[in-house]
C-alpha cells in the first residue's frame, strides 16, 4: 500500500491524500460504507460502487462466524466471494467480540468468547485475527486490540493500553502481508494515556494508524477534542483512520483535525430506519407532513432515489415497511456521505477547509478549529 | 387497449398476441410480477424493466388502506407515483378483502369489511373498486368478483356467481375508462357452474375476460382441467387472463389451454424465502451443498445474479438473512419468469409448443394436451 500526501488544507490539520492498494485506488478523506456480512445491506456491489465509496469494511467476527474464513478463502477472497473489486479494510473482530458476545474473557494473549450465534467457544490470540484477515484477502487489516467502553476506570483504561501495545507489537512480528496492516491507539479519554498509547504503537510501526475507542459512550464535544489530540500524535506521512465515526459534522470535525479514513453504519442504519441525510439536516421521511409531497427527498441532490422517487414515494414505502424502502434510502444516505466527502476533498484542495464547515454547521466549531487543549 | 392476436401454436390453443395500451406494449402470453404495496418486493423499477416484464400488477386493497387511492392520484397516478412507465393491472381488492381482512360481510351489493391494519370499516360496492381502480390511473382494471375458498358446497359457488355475474353488469353500466375493464369468471370445480359464469360475464361484454377462483385450494391437476375449460368458453379476440398462478409448469399448461396474461407472487415470495427457479427445477439455496460451490446459481442463465454471484455468496446472503439475498433471488427468479415467458412465445411463432412443453416437464402433459374433458 502506498499512501501520498498531495495537498494539505492552508488553515488545518486538513489532508488530501491517496492511498494506492492492489485493489486500486482511494481518494482521501474517505469514507467507507460498512458492509458488515460481506454485503453492504440492500446493495449490490455496483450500487456501492456508484454512490462514489472506493473502499469498504467488512467485519472480521461476522465472517469468521459465517460463511468462515476458510469458505471465502476457498472460493478466491472477499472481492472474489462478494464481486466487489475494489479495496477493503476489514477490522480485526474485537469490537464485535466486545459489544456482540454474549461471554468473551479476556487473557494476556487472547480473548475467549463465545458465538453470539449458537454458542461455540472460540479463542482469537492477534495472529488468529491477522490469520483470518489475511485468508479474506484484506487490504488494510487491523491489529487485534481492546477498547473499554467509556466510562471506565483509569485502570481499565491503562490495562487496555497495556495489552493493545502487547498485541500489536505480536502482531507487528507476525505479519507478512500482502495488504497494509494498521494499527491502533486506545487510551479513552485521558490524554496522557492517549499520548503514551500514541507513543507505543507509532514506535512499533504500521503502515497506518486508528484511533480506536471514540464514540463508544462519551459525549460528542469530548470525542471531537480526543480526536484532534490523538490525530495530532500520529506521523504525518501515514493514513490515520477514525474508527466507527461518525455524523456529517464530526467527520467534517476531524478532517480538520487531520483525520483521512472513516466508517460507520450510520447513513445505512438509519436509512433502513426511514431517516435521510439533507443538507437541511436529518429528515424522518415517515413524518405525516410528506404524505402528498411530490418533491424529491432533496431538492439539489443527484443521486438515482432523488432522481427518480417523491418524498410521498419513499414514505408510502417506509411506512408500510417495504424491502424498497431500505435500498432507496441507503442509496440517498450514502450518496449523501460521498458528496460529503467530494466536497471535503475539493475544500482542502483549494484551502477552504474552515468556510465549509461553517457553511455546512455553522456556530458548531470543533475542539480542532478552536485551537482548545484538552 | 387494443389486442391483436398476431399467431397461434398449430397443435394447441396457445396463442401469440400482443396488448397495446397508452402506457406501452405487452407481448402475450406475459407474466406480470406482484407489486402489493406499489412496489415489486426489493425491486427498483428499473430492475423489474430489465427483467423483460412489460407490465405488473398492483393490489387495490392494500394501496386503497395506504397510502390511499386519493394521494395517489393527486400525485399523478401510479405509474408516476411508483416511476413506472408500463402498463399497470389493478385487482378489484376483491380477493384481499376475503384472505386478509378479519372482518367482511356479503350484502347484496357490497363487500363490508374491517382493515387488517387498524380494524377501520369499510364499504366496497363495485362501483367504489372501479373508482378507486380510476383514481390510481390502471391501464387494465378489474370487476369486484366474489371468490369462495375451495372446496365450497354448490350453493355457496352458486351464489359466488350469482353476485359476481350481478356485480359485473352494475360494473360494465358504471364503467368510462379510460382504462380497460376485464370481468372475471367465477364457479369453482363445477363445470356448469363455470360456464354458466362464463356465458352471463361474456354476455355482459368486457375488454378481457379473468378465469378467478383458480389455484384457490383444489389439486393441482383439477385446477389445471378447470382453466382448460373456462379458456374454451371464452371469446377468441379478447385477452384471457389467469389469475395468481402459478408455477412454470402450470402457466405452460394454461398457455397451451389458451390463457394470455398470468401474475403471481410465487418467483418474489420465494425469492426471499432463498428457493430459486432454474431449468433443472427449484433450488434451495440454503442447502449446505453450496456452501463453497463456485458456481453460478444457473449455468447458462443470463441474469445479473447469475453473472455476477456464486451459489457459495448467495447461500451465506440467505442464511444470514441479509436484505441482499431477497434482492438477489428476486432478479434471478423474475428473469427466470420472463426467459419462460419468451421461449413460450417464440414456440407459439414457431408452432412448438408441445416441444416445449415435453422438454422442459416431460411426463407431465397437462389435461388440455391430452384432450380430457372434465
Amino acid at each position: 500500500m502506498r499512501f501520498e500526501l498531495m495537498s494539505r488544507d492552508s488553515r488545518t490539520a486538513g489532508r488530501r491524500g491517496r492511498l494506492t492498494t492492489s485493489h486500486g485506488v482511494v481518494d482521501t478523506p474517505a469514507f467507507m460504507p460498512v458492509g458488515t456480512r460481506a454485503a453492504v445491506r440492500g446493495m449490490r456491489p455496483q450500487e456501492v460502487a456508484a454512490t462514489g465509496a472506493q473502499m469498504i469494511l467488512t467485519n472480521t467476527y461476522h465472517l469468521f462466524l459465517r460463511p468462515g474464513a476458510e469458505v471465502i478463502e476457498t472460493l478466491g477472497g472477499l472481492h472474489r466471494f462478494m464481486n466487489w473489486n475494489a479495496p477493503i479494510l476489514t477490522d480485526s473482530g474485537g469490537y464485535q467480540v466486545y459489544s456482540l458476545a454474549p461471554f468473551r474473557h479476556l487473557e494476556h494473549d487472547a480473548v475467549v468468547f463465545r458465538s453470539h450465534l449458537d454458542g461455540t467457544l472460540h479463542r482469537f490470540r492477534p495472529e488468529d485475527s491477522l490469520a483470518v484477515q489475511v485468508s479474506l484477502g484484506s487490504d488494510i487489516a487491523m491489529v487485534l486490540d481492546e477498547c473499554p467502553a467509556l466510562p471506565s476506570a483509569k485502570t481499565e483504561l491503562e490495562n487496555a493500553v497495556d495489552r493493545t501495545t502487547r498485541w500489536a507489537r505480536r502482531s507487528r512480528e507476525v505479519w507478512r502481508g500482502p495488504g497494509a496492516l494498521f494499527g491502533i491507539v486506545q487510551g479513552g479519554t485521558d490524554p496522557g494515556l492517549r499520548e503514551r498509547s500514541a507513543r507505543e504503537i507509532v514506535e512499533i510501526g504500521f503502515d497506518g494508524y486508528a484511533i480506536g475507542g471514540v464514540s463508544v459512550g462519551e459525549d460528542r464535544d469530548l470525542a471531537s477534542r480526543i480526536t484532534a489530540h490523538t490525530a495530532a500524535l500520529l506521523p504525518e506521512e501515514r493514513p490515520r483512520y477514525l474508527m466507527g465515526v461518525g455524523t456529517p459534522s464530526e467527520i467534517l470535525d476531524a478532517v480538520i483535525a487531520g483525520v483521512d479514513l472513516f466508517d460507520c453504519v450510520l447513513p445505512t442504519r438509519n436509512a433502513r430506519n426511514g431517516m435521510l441525510f439533507t443538507r437541511a439536516g436529518r429528515m424522518n421521511i415517515q413524518r405525516e407532513e410528506y404524505r402528498a409531497d411530490p418533491r424529491p427527498p432533496e431538492e439539489d441532490c443527484g443521486c438515482p432515489t432523488c432522481h427518480n422517487h417523491s418524498r410521498a414515494y419513499l414514505r408510502h414505502l417506509s411506512v408500510t415497511r417495504e424491502m424498497l424502502s431500505g435500498i432507496l434510502n441507503t442509496i440517498h444516505n450514502l450518496h449523501f456521505y460521498q458528496q460529503l466527502m467530494r466536497e471535503i476533498r475539493s475544500a482542502i484542495e483549494e484551502g477552504r477547509l474552515q468556510e465549509l464547515k461553517q457553511k455546512r454547521y455553522p456556530g458548531s466549531a470543533c475542539a480542532a478549529t478552536r485551537g482548545e487543549v484538552i
